[in-house]
């Protein structure tokens, strides 16, 4: 016996639900990650334009596109975590429905701080705000996890990743809060520590892996 | 027997239509609710610039970004709303699918009445523009429910939910309306009427949850 | 037993394409229809702004509005037509995979004249590059139905469907092509004729409807 | 026994990775090929504006049409390929995720560079950035396509359309780099060696598929 994506008729409601809003969290991400490049713009430049002038506007930009490259990790690595609980996720309520839109709200409002962060890379308050909204992302995460858990619409069988998971979900935020706690003295340090989050998604991925 | 989502030789043309319907509007759905962002923007900020300038200029975007996250909410809600009343359909015709195009074109012109209101918070005429256009996606919302259950498209079922639904597509344009009607002799109570319709779903959605 | 979209290794590779290309394709067209809002912008207006400006400043963008609403119906018709295209069509090959990706080509260039034709309702040019450009969405179309039905991928035991959708296609090409004879005459007419094309499709399908 | 897109519990997860993997892929190409269409604007044309106006503007941004046209085969041909990769690859590692994540982010990045490129195209720098951009997403491309092969993640019954696939993914950067090599000398010509990329792949395609 199947079941497809949209046989309606044949499937509990509560897996229905799950199976469109699994896509719909997948598109939101995807578009949200995508439109992070417009925000790298070259200033216009005057008259008469020659290489030079186009090699000062890039590495002006530049900011930019390291923000554009850690903002798109960061996220992908939210999205990848999103990924693997919903693997796990069996079924879905209101509550969780909710919990997760909250989380796509704070996934789609990243670009601006983004933005904002790498259009003033060497203030205070955009590096404030960026961290912020970041770690509002993995806090929205470790609720949908929480309430997913806590409310038996999981299946925990897998209980070491079931930990895994949460464990993670609390990685971003802390280095955000640490970036943040670290800014009030040195905001080269802060802001590497920023820039750092997805190597540190990576190495902590890896030693998971490697203890599984 | 297997009906997968483009298993197209071995199905009703009807149900196939539906799958790609739904896949469809969810990616209208996720695109106009993560497009809302592109509007937040910080002015041009002039010479040499300090926190406190960022901070003035966040301050001055405030009322956009109020506005992306209660428009994303009110279009979550719709989405939401969607979603439900898709799971109760079980096939297409051409009358469900262009009320239904009609309501993704409702919800894809949502950005610009956002960006009207978020730009001139205290002015009446944004106010109703984004009252009557956030209306008229609940309106085709009742459209497109409508025609499904009196042309016989949905699993009847669940009579309550099939209920429920239809009240439902009518709440957010009623206090659009009331808003409206408010708007003629206090505009910061129509404008708090409008921030509260998540709230208002959310409320509703609770009681008829509890009340199932 | 059972073939779900990414089974990959039960699958018959054509079938496989198939169903990536149709989902990529639904993306596509979902993707630029929800652009063409982005187009609608209001003017920046100066000093204090009062309601009567923002009154002229929407009148302004009337046009705007307008042109997005015409082009959302066009292409949501050709979607629609894409969409019954493939319910027919049974496989795909390498001469199927790069007509649609070049149907997918005109459909994503299509916010930019739906933009310039906006900007200048008024003028000669910008209607007939928005007309030539709405017209190659339907020739490419016609080329992948074209394609389809003669390289014996699609199920023909729908006879009079394969016909209908062959005759659709042309109908879009063939009003801009009137459209833009009219328009070196009266530009007017022109104009109403190109805003009537949803009109006509609906109209034209509406009878094709009760023919069947 | 049925294996629907997100019926999770009854699936390996290896495959469940996989198959979000590939959706999510298909939005990110789909978003970032429609993108491109907003980098072409026509300037700011002041006061009372004729077609002779429009037509001078259109002239002006015809390489803006042509930087579009060309991206969009390029990033086309890339996701053709990705398509064809993913149809034998039969399961996920982190590995795969990462270098899967990389290529997308190479792919979200190259509206910029085409926008750079459409901008000034008579000038070395912004071709030869344009040129490492669209290589780095077929570099990518061949180390997912490595990756998978060497870790034994891919159905290797079809040993020719492995290999096939690895040289494909090789063509685009190595065209990339020739060109470079050629601006240092002729920029119009490394210009019309990148504009034929599409074609090249395009003749290539047909090659391979003519020897199969």
């Amino acid at each position: 016996v199947s079941e497809s994506i949209h046989e309606h008729h044949t499937k509990p409601p509560g897996q229905l639900q799950l199976e469109r809003l699994v896509f719909f969290s997948d598109a939101v991400f995807a578009i949200a990650i995508t439109l992070l490049v417009l925000e790298i713009k070259l200033p216009e430049l005057p008259g008469r334009v020659t290489d030079a002038d186009v090699g000062r506007a890039l590495l002006h930009v530049a900011p930019k596109i390291v923000g554009f490259i850690v903002s798109f990790l960061v996220i992908a690595a939210y999205w990848e975590g999103h990924h693997r609980m919903f693997a796990l996720i069996e079924r879905v309520d209101r509550g969780l429905m909710w919990r997760n839109l909250l989380l796509l709200l704070t996934v789609s409002f990243s670009p601006f701080p983004t933005a904002l962060f790498s259009e003033y890379p060497s203030l205070a308050l955009p590096l404030r705000f960026y961290a912020i909204s970041l770690a509002a992302v993995g806090v929205c995460s470790a609720m949908v996890w929480r309430y997913a858990t806590q409310h038996l619409l999981v299946d925990d069988a897998d209980a070491r990743e079931v930990r895994r998971l949460r464990n993670r979900t609390f990685a971003t935020p802390l280095v955000c809060l640490f970036a943040m706690i670290v800014s009030t003295f040195s905001l080269p340090i802060a802001r590497v520590l920023l820039i750092l989050i997805p190597v540190a998604v990576g190495v902590g991925d890896r030693l998971a892996g490697r203890r599984r």
